[in-house]
């Protein structure tokens, strides 16, 4: 903490739960990289999550259509009826559960639905479980507000990364409380099968457990049906699902989701929407009731950019020696093993690899250690690339850049040169 | 809470902060009033502080031509650079500081900074004051997240609401850590002199307690120069100002404000935007930035829209047997006194009063009961009227059938007989 003039240090005080909350390190690689870029690096962002594409043009003049007509006043907490019940409808035929409105809660976005999650059904020293190497925020939010994290992980097999059941069974406890669960799941892109699924919901059922099922990526699946959690007998009563538009429909900054789920559940999220927000953006929510009423093909088409983006990385990353990648079903991340890599050009630390990368090509991506607190035993070291803001050409372009870095001894010996000239 | 078929009891299972959170209890008059109008009533809204003025066309043109230019993909946590700087400016000018973008962090909606200044600068049993009546988030969050609430009051004497400063001293003790000010204050318009704000920023410099200034109305003010407590000396490092483009644009549904303060304290409130929303929505920022621009003369033009109902109101509701009321310079509230009328009707609670009004008269407005927990002592009884949401002419027409309905003894009569049937 930095002392304030003339006041010393008696008024800089924080509350004691901020030292427990964590972060989306990934924007510091961003930093990074725009750092970079403004002296003239060239940059091939795979580091962020954020999307080049445009949002469907129906949902923009829409919402324009919304402000003409006066929606820029308070709507209800839950957000507007037309659009809950849209919500509803969509998430019910994709899930097989008969919703309506009194289902849905709409949110700003869908990361305020893990916050209000945990907020309204952890209590202090509630263990909750969580994918590790997983989406960082949840591991804050169960420590933020007084809660045990107690991650789960996955097995690297033939078929890309599976959960790890034994060591799920291990880590649950009388005080287990709560499991958090994201199938189309960034980092790792691991999907279960149909029976993986019955066990899992098994396995809540016989803990009782209550589960956040983050869905984001859900609609980002390239091949198949797409499964939830909470489509398993008796697991709807106890299941929140994380529902957003920010991928389906390429609309990250606009800020809008759901949280859908029983009765029970949905009233306490709006509860808490009356406390912190009064509502979400009224006429924005026009729009995506417009998505859903009539961009279905968008998001077909969203999902083809993706999916050639996917088979373009996955083709030059399996050829670079040291590197191995599960192609993945959904999301828009690789989660490349870079082990050997690192091995072969001398690294220790992933994030020495990352600056070494990142400095010699301008090629920009997160590590494990952006995705939770890595755990003890963990050997493989890993590095995520992000799909979803770079286009094809520009995939291959940087990763070619990449495989020259990895397999030619003369630009590690050089950068290790310049690197001891500079300290 | 209900038992669900087939588990019991078993799974509901709520955080124990959730009996702590409170609400806006206005919301169940909106209901009311809406089920009334549902069957033929015509409804005065008093209740809401919605506004039914449109947002400046200056500000749609802006937001809309930022989301052609695609503006639709993630922005900074805090907010865009440009909204950052412009805020900064603005506060800074009417605030007598030197702000930069630093010092700002834009927020999706005024609320937020509620709930997240509670979150990063209080711990649970840190006692906490706050005015009551008073907007009652403040006392939710306070409970919600374990603090003590000490509320103060205010004295309704010849000029008005006034702080209660013998009170106010009191309150304080060595566990109070925070104080949540509003000085152009929903419900009661209180306002401070030059000298009270005198004192009471020394009040806080003597205690050493962080300040929430809630300044949601500063703009809405008809004569005068407003203050800010973060002005007086001393007090800004410890002060974050809520802002809010809600009422000076007529933005409500927007949900676009900003925590305007110290950096020290701004810092904690980003790491919470980066945890709960990612940011703000990126396309409404660049509409924001025009109001600020280029929307002077709009504001002006609200505010003198405000004053005209303001005064239309007053005007009928000092002729009314019974009813007291001061003329607030701020705000688009009221906060009659309505102890005698009361009396004359032989009523003994507040809430039966507004019942009997609303059901004869149409005129829906919310009543003391709304705005905090009631205080031992308190002998005079209050209803609110907002203005925010009602033209002028229905301003007149609903109060003159509110003035029949407290002066008639035939309306109260038939009222009660009827009541009784129904029972």
């Amino acid at each position: 903490m930095p002392s304030l003039p003339g006041t010393g240090n008696k008024i800089i005080r924080i509350a004691e739960r901020m030292k427990r909350l964590g972060t989306e390190t990934a924007f510091s690689v961003s930093e990074e990289a725009r750092e970079l870029a403004s002296r003239g690096k060239k940059i091939y962002p795979f580091h962020l999550g954020d999307m080049n594409i445009r949002t469907p043009s129906r949902i923009i003049e829409a919402t324009k259509k919304a402000m003409d007509n006066g929606k820029t006043g308070y709507c209800p907490p839950a957000g507007i009826p037309e659009l809950r019940e849209a919500i509803a409808k969509e998430v019910g035929e994709t899930r097989g559960l008969k919703l309506t409105k009194e289902n849905v809660s709409v949110q700003p976005g869908g990361k305020p639905v893990i916050s209000k999650f945990i907020l309204a059904f952890m209590n202090p020293g509630d263990e909750v479980l969580y994918p590790n190497p997983g989406y960082p925020i949840y591991e804050s939010q169960i420590k933020f507000h007084g809660g045990i994290p107690k991650p789960y992980r996955f097995k690297h097999g033939e078929e890309g990364f599976v959960l790890d059941f034994d060591f799920l069974e291990k880590s649950v406890s009388s005080k287990t409380r709560i499991f958090i669960f994201n199938n189309h799941h960034n980092p790792v892109g691991a999907e279960l099968d149909e029976r993986k699924m019955e066990m899992l919901a098994k396995f809540c059922l016989k803990h009782n457990l209550l589960v956040l099922s983050d869905e984001a990526y859900f609609d980002i699946s390239f091949s198949g049906r797409q499964k939830s959690i909470a489509s398993y007998p008796g697991m709807f009563e106890r299941t929140v699902i994380l529902y957003t538009f920010s991928k389906k429909f390429a609309m990250t900054g606009w800020r809008l989701g759901a949280a859908v789920g029983p009765k029970w559940m949905i009233e306490q999220i709006t509860r808490l929407n009356v406390n912190e927000e009064s509502c979400s953006n009224h006429f924005i929510q026009w729009g995506a009731l417009e998505g859903l009423r009539a961009c279905r093909e968008e998001t077909k088409r969203i999902i083809s950019i993706l999916r050639e983006r996917r088979d373009a990385a996955c083709e030059i990353l399996k050829t670079i020696r040291g590197v191995e990648v599960a192609k993945p079903n959904s999301t828009f991340y690789l989660f490349p093993d870079v082990t050997e890599a690192m091995k072969n050009l001398g690294f220790t630390d992933v994030e020495e690899f990352r600056k070494y990368i990142l400095e010699t090509t301008g090629v920009s991506f997160c590590t494990r250690k952006h995705f939770g607190t890595p755990m003890d035993g963990e050997e493989r070291e890993y590095i995520r690339l992000a799909l979803s803001g770079i286009e094809k050409d520009e995939i291959r372009e940087g990763l070619l850049k990449f495989k020259e870095a990895v397999e030619n001894p003369d630009m590690i010996r050089k950068w290790r040169e310049q690197r001891s000239a500079r300290f």
